[in-house]
């Protein structure tokens, strides 16, 4: 059986699709503290729910290294930091491919979601972080290394980052700097200006992944990206930050990502498709 | 014949490649305010240097419509705007191939100057405007449609660009922009702390590339990527931006051009080699 995982810092969601196309998904298997035991308990999981793997894609919070399969930097999980999934590979008895969990999520968005039919899809997922992802003509687009682009630098000055950075986009609109700046979660913040606030900065993004990339379309991902309205808010501003090009920045669909949690484990199992 | 032309908004380099292999450039041709008349004298200025052209590659300021041959916008030449180069097709007697002046420029480089042998090349052309380009396994990248990176927004509260932006990267650092700030005209300029300033800016680009196109170099072309010195301090800021990835931000080269005036044209002819 070929099984999907997206690794979160908190949770762990697995998943197939059966016989009839239809996606079986298991959710909220326990991230914990050490690599090994984690992978040990997944193993149990994945066999009682769906048989033993013969072939794994993870998608994993990174920064990661890609090739070695590495974790590079895990601030909420210092026991993962170096670790290798190819550790995994003895424990789970299969081969894995590693992933970015933002590339799966919009590569999941790409295939059978909102960017499915275009040819650049580009995306943020807003949560715990900000992730980013590209697919082109139907493929993960991952350049020279796994960069998170997240860390975009909005302002050098501005306020410090979970990196080490100042101003990165994720500075502004993680779960944890609205929480900082607004003194609510977001799911409980129902103050229209401070929406415009965040709105404002994902259009930034927005326009400065329309410029360097071009996508067809921009799928914004997450729990944030749901909130009522916003993504009114953040099409109005991002047209007025491309008045450059009035008539494609209209053009240039900005849109909700369907599948609002399950958009990486989804990903993950497409990925298997096709490999 | 197949001639490549490079359109600036105040003169035009015409160039092709002899039998040896060597470039044959003509530089110095006006640029005029009328579109048909200029086409009329550059079709004598190419029979008179090299003969009847055959096909055309031609690098021009944008905002473009690649599809359709047109300028859309043109500051500097009110009378260029919406004229369409299949005008010239008639008058020059041979098809056009339209592109933008800093994609050919970074495809230059990219193909025969200091980006090649790397397989993502990204590239700034730092002059009277800021253009950018990029070369994907050797073929230029264009994405859903030709916007100017010149034009990402670097403070939206910054100041005012010739396009109607406010804080774009070419309202900082484009030769106008440096004379406006620090009154001198940038080949005037020898303020180390003036330097400074601008290669902060131009780092800064760098870092937004890096995140979002993830090169493996990243060529700084044009008269102003080549003030002496200016080279180092981009390269020291850009480390400093991308402190997430210490070992990554040391192995991305960002290099010189080795084309300072003619890697436009350069890439035109190129360009006309794979045609």
């Amino acid at each position: 059986m070929k099984i999907g995982i997206d690794i979160g810092a908190q949770t762990i969601k697995i998943g197939t699709k059966d016989k009839k196309g239809d996606y079986k998904i298991k959710t909220g298997i326990k991230t914990g503290p050490d690599f090994i035991k984690t992978g040990e308990k997944l193993k149990g999981e994945i066999e009682k729910s769906f048989g033993r793997a013969s072939l794994a894609v993870i998608g994993c919070f990174g920064p990661l290294d890609l090739f070695k399969k590495k974790v590079i930097k895990a601030p909420n999980l210092p026991g993962w930091v170096g670790i290798s999934f190819r550790g995994w590979e003895k424990i789970l008895g299969c081969p894995i491919i590693l992933e970015n969990d933002a590339n799966l999520a919009i590569y999941g968005e790409a295939k059978v979601g909102a960017g499915k039919g275009y040819k650049i899809v580009s995306g943020f997922t807003l949560g715990s972080g900000v992730g980013y992802g590209c697919v082109m003509d139907g493929k993960i687009y991952h350049g020279n290394w796994d960069v998170e682009a997240g860390h975009m630098i909005l302002d050098p000055g501005g306020p410090p980052c979970g990196c080490g950075q100042k101003g990165c986009l994720e500075a502004y609109i993680s779960r944890l700097a609205i929480l900082e700046k607004f003194g609510k979660e977001p799911h409980d913040l129902q103050d229209e200006k401070a929406w415009d606030w965040i709105a404002h900065k994902i259009a930034w993004g927005c326009q400065l992944v329309t410029v360097l990339v071009k996508p067809d379309t921009i799928v914004l991902c997450g729990g944030i990206a749901q909130h009522k309205g916003l993504l009114e808010k953040v099409q109005k501003c991002y047209r007025k930050m491309l008045r450059i090009y009035p008539k494609e920045a209209s053009e240039t669909k900005i849109v909700l990502g369907k599948y609002i949690e399950h958009a990486g484990v989804i990903g993950a199992v497409e990925l298997l498709v096709s490999s």
